[in-house]
């Protein structure tokens, strides 16, 4: 078994050394091999995302991703930019099933935004279509418009695009997921508006018949956006685009007042996977050893589960987090009057002792 | 001057009634002329948006809309749903220039999800482009997909696009505002990833140069979704696009507390405008006459000061609903514990006598 790990830029390089003491002290036997990403990728080889970085990823059975980005690289060409590197992982893996969990920890309800019973006991999971939708439609660019409002102006535009087959698997990934859960599926679109989303709508309602035991609704994106910040305990798990999910599962892991603890999953149809948290690169605190590993250290237990088939192990980095909890220390992202303030490595530390 | 008045469906005729009776006790001088729209003008007239209410409309210098749309209409195709009147009435009216105040009634604050302290006080403006975007891009449909991940397959597609006058115009429309306020604009795009919102960003950039009183800034969409959870009142104005201010405006109104209380103004080149309130038609409680018109009271208020040119009428519209509000009166949308419970006839009748 070979782990790519990909630390990338900020906090990326410190919370992925966490996370790979605490893969370590587990003594289980992979490899692991790690490379460039991001704007460190760019700066030692002229790209975010090398041929070296792809071919070690691609070759992997997981990859452990830290974070990407920085203001310094914002006035690059897109091609060259950070989140290029994502992007093209994405892509080139066919990682089209994104894991999304948005849990309130019980013992951060009150970082949370929302009142605390509106969040206490929150446990969502959204997933997004990763490979698809107009992340990658074509044709995309400038031209000179020749309908609309303005004809004969200069418009940039893009293709949104879903086929059946891209709907039906992502649905049946949702499915299958709730199965495992409260088996409630609510599937987010625009169908008043777009095509797109009324053929989403009528698929994921074609793959739902498949799954009586499951209770199927649909929402609209905009009410989807106003429920979440409502009533968030409503929903089990959210299926929704790439455009839509990227926006709903920020906003939705920003309520659990957990940001700092949320990993992610990012699947093929191999079960290949990429392991991220659902934190940035937060180039502000980069270098101050501060920055909250857990995100990592979660993500790397749900590596061990899903693409590593690890699940005792998984557990074992579940548990230990939770009782480092317990015992009162944070970050101080999720710091709070009564609790203990450590450090990025004295939180890794408290891991890997737990374990 | 002439006004068009659309009750629409559900409590839409409810609460529009309302604000036909504040209009009227201010003895203005001008003529209402209402005519079907929605699904009540499906039913008399085979089509949400007839001929003769769209004639009404753009005849008229101003449109009092009240909400369209029940779960009835779901199964129609999509031609003659509801909804359709409302994008009908945009594009055939040119009402590009969307204003959707997000504001905490300070006697609402307890209705928000959001702790107290984080919407104190919280006073937004988000602007919205409302004719162009994905929802009126072409080609749209469905098709058989030529490249992607499954050649030979059905799907279905939409065109997002903006042109630079497009943008040029919503962005003076947003630094104008944000002159009247705290001259700042965010401007929320997704230019890491889409053409058509790097062009928004460049775009949004130059027009700000003959602002330099305003201060500008840039956010992704998946940010300012987090951002307004996290610390709404960050913000003091918003530009977007048609499809990320139909999703952030919509999160928006929910954070305050007050979505039964909010007035929305959808402009055109020419000051001619359509005047709804930001929530829908709650089929759920139609015919019960319990609906919130204070909404629709404020839009009418909007509707006189964009449109019409009556400052001083809208102004006590204005203060007559705070002052309905300070005296305790509550519909049941926003009514707790030490407050008055009232009907939306009795929520009428008190703004009519604080007039
Ligand atoms: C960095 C960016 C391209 C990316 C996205 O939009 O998908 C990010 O926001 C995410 O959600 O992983
Ligand atoms: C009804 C629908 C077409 C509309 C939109 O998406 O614009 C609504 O959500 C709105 O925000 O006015």
């Amino acid at each position: 078994m070979k782990i790519a790990v990909l630390p990338g830029d900020g906090i990326g390089t410190e919370i992925v050394a966490e996370a790979i003491r605490v893969l370590n002290v587990l003594d289980l036997n992979f490899e692991m091999e790690t490379a460039l990403v991001g704007g460190a990728a760019y700066e030692a080889h002229g790209h975010p995302l090398p041929e070296a970085t792809l071919k070690l990823a691609k070759e992997a059975d997981a990859v452990l991703f830290g974070a990407v980005g920085d203001w310094k690289y914002d006035k690059l060409e897109r091609q060259f930019r950070p989140e290029q590197a994502i992007l093209g992982l994405r892509k080139n893996l066919g990682l089209f099933a994104n894991f999304r969990p948005a849990i309130c920890y019980e013992q951060l309800v009150g970082a949370s935004s929302l009142k605390p019973e509106l969040v206490a006991g929150l446990d969502i999971l959204i997933v997004r279509e990763l490979t698809g939708d107009i992340y990658f439609g074509q044709p995309r660019g400038r031209r000179t418009a020749v309908d609309g409002h303005f004809p004969g102006a200069e418009e940039a535009f893009d293709t949104m695009r879903y086929s059946r087959p891209e709907i039906e698997r992502i649905a049946h990934v949702a499915f299958q997921a709730a199965r495992k859960r409260d088996k409630r599926v609510t599937s987010v679109d625009k169908a008043n508006v777009l095509e797109t989303f009324q053929f989403w709508k009528d698929v994921v309602t074609e793959v739902g018949k498949e799954y009586p035991d499951v209770a199927l609704d649909h929402m609209y994106v905009d009410n989807a956006a106003m429920q979440l910040v409502k009533a968030p305990k409503k929903f089990d798990v959210i299926v929704t685009g790439n455009m839509f999910g990227d926006i709903l599962s920020d906003a939705a892991a920003m309520l659990t007042g957990s940001i700092g603890m949320l990993p992610s999953a990012s699947l093929n149809a191999s079960n290949q996977g990429l392991y991220e948290p659902s934190h940035g690169s937060a180039p502000d605190i980069a270098g101050k050893g501060i920055a909250n590993p857990l995100a990592t250290i979660l993500s790397a237990a749900m590596m061990l589960r899903f693409s590593l088939n690890q699940t005792e192990a998984a557990d074992r980095i579940e548990s230990a987090v939770k009782q480092v909890l317990a015992s009162g220390l944070r970050t101080s992202d999720i710091w709070s009057a009564g609790t203990t303030k450590v450090s990025t490595i004295e939180m890794g530390d408290a891991v890997v002792a737990a374990i």
